[in-house]
């Protein structure tokens, strides 16, 4: 299999990375922040989660949001969408995609969401119907696929089990997701593997994170093996619940320097996403966790 | 060519690492971080150089840190010795190995040592006979073989070129240096091709930097390749002197964790060398610059 050409990007530090943000990010913000990372070129950003505000209070302005976006044609927003309850509200916000998750991990869906990884998918099957009745496209994510901060390694069987209960109840494309960023090439490989026997290569993705600096390996692997779609979060946005003070999702930037590098085609404009990058790190008031935003911004002309 | 099930670690933070801090390091932690690295399994240290005090004051100290090692036997301890004026010094100090250097950017050798790559070669060439008339094995480090802070991208020709020079004078070993982290897989799998036009494949080595957060990455390639030596820095030591705040040299429990996750021997001890990481993070008073380390770290029992 030959690397491809070119990649798609999702972003996803607006929704994944900001939710696991301490600060309260005004919805102004988030809108600023969309504005900027399509302005760079990023065709997918996946907005906001319309999960109950008791949970996830940091997304609780989601309708807000999707409203004050200026959509550009050719870009897709996607929202996360765990249950029926949640889907209806999303769907007043017109969303191109919604975003369903499981885990690969048992104890880590027990802990989660207080249910088994069979019951987690019967609770969002009719979610899915739903939007596909609607015409809306439906991926589902896949945490600790690699994996799982309760029970350890996370044998890509049950990746493939997942992957194949996902595809059974109609979800279009799944994203193999490194949720604690555990994983090595190899074992990537693997849970890539295991998802490839229910899904076309143009219908997965890869989602890593650099908790212990590994994400790009893991991003090569994938590139060799021909997947072409990977999720990423501007300026590395989202730390660890798992890992105090440490990385999590890989930094967009660094993604789209090895993909650029190598001659791959994204269609994002590195320096604009370094903007964007800059203006959610000074809000937050912290420095980008992207390698390749912090050298190639300090290099800048004062 | 399958993944090596094996990979030597050559530990540069003591040389390479500490010459780029700017703190004053006294012989005494140098000499601590050494017995830490040696006690935690590297078999390969690269100690300090033999370079004019004028030039690199932080190196003055070489023979103090030298004489001071308790030598373990199995582990190498090399130096780095510019011209025969710092191989006369260095011998005396009974070093395993030498290393000599050159950029295979023109721009870069004219600016850091104000002669051609040839004449640099030539320069050094007395180095290399003096080193293997007295059966020190010598190894050559190629700076800047995928890009130059003054000219930027560097043709794998040039790498061959310097390669083939550095095999002419008699240099056993050759690094693959990115000296300024900018190297993607692609461009330093050609690079590293190129070196192999001149050298056997157990006679390179890998020397990333993790500047744009691609040494891993560029790692994964090189093991694709068959490569299984390769130079890393504990805790990241060093910094980059061509990007202000920015990732110098890759981080060796960053290294060490992927190779372990690959299922790769390295004979280290990851815990014991994220001890070492710590050991000279704290003493330069800023915590490390290794993903992998940070998140180990943390998560270790209070």
């Amino acid at each position: 299999m030959s690397i491809p050409t070119r990649v798609k990007l999702v972003e996803v530090g607006p929704r994944d990375g900001l939710q696991n943000e301490k600060q309260d990010v005004p919805a102004a913000v988030k809108i600023e922040l969309v504005h900027r990372l399509q302005a760079a070129g990023l065709k997918e950003i996946e907005v906001t989660s319309f999960v109950s505000p008791k949970w996830v209070p940091q997304m609780a302005d989601n309708a807000e949001v999707m409203a004050g976006i200026n959509r550009l044609p050719g870009v897709r927003y996607s929202v996360l969408t765990p249950n029926l309850k949640g889907f209806e509200a999303a769907l007043l916000t017109k969303p191109d995609e919604i975003v369903v998750f499981a885990s690969a991990s048992e104890a880590f869906s027990q802990k989660n969401i207080n249910c088994s990884i069979a019951e987690s998918i019967e609770r969002f099957a009719p979610v899915v119907d739903a939007a596909r009745a609607a015409g809306i496209y439906v991926r589902g994510a896949m945490s600790c696929s690699v994996g799982c901060p309760y029970e350890g390694e996370v044998a890509p069987a049950r990746v493939g089990y997942l992957a194949g209960l996902m595809r059974s109840i109609g979800v279009q494309h799944v994203g193999v997701a490194d949720t604690i960023g555990v994983g090595t090439p190899l074992k990537v490989q693997r849970a890539m593997e295991a998802t490839l026997r229910h899904f076309d290569l143009d219908d997965v993705s890869g989602h890593f994170h650099d908790t212990y600096g590994q994400a790009l390996a893991n991003t090569l692997i994938c590139l060799q093996m021909g997947v072409w779609q990977f999720d990423a979060s501007v300026a590395g946005l989202g730390g660890c619940p798992y890992a105090k003070g440490a990385t999590g999702n890989v930094a967009s930037e660094d993604v789209v320097y090895l993909l650029h590098g190598m001659g791959i085609e994204t269609g994002i404009d590195l320096d604009k996403l370094i903007d964007a990058g800059q203006f959610i790190s000074d809000f937050l008031g912290r420095s980008t966790q992207s390698r390749a935003g912090k050298a190639l911004f300090n290099k800048r002309p004062a």
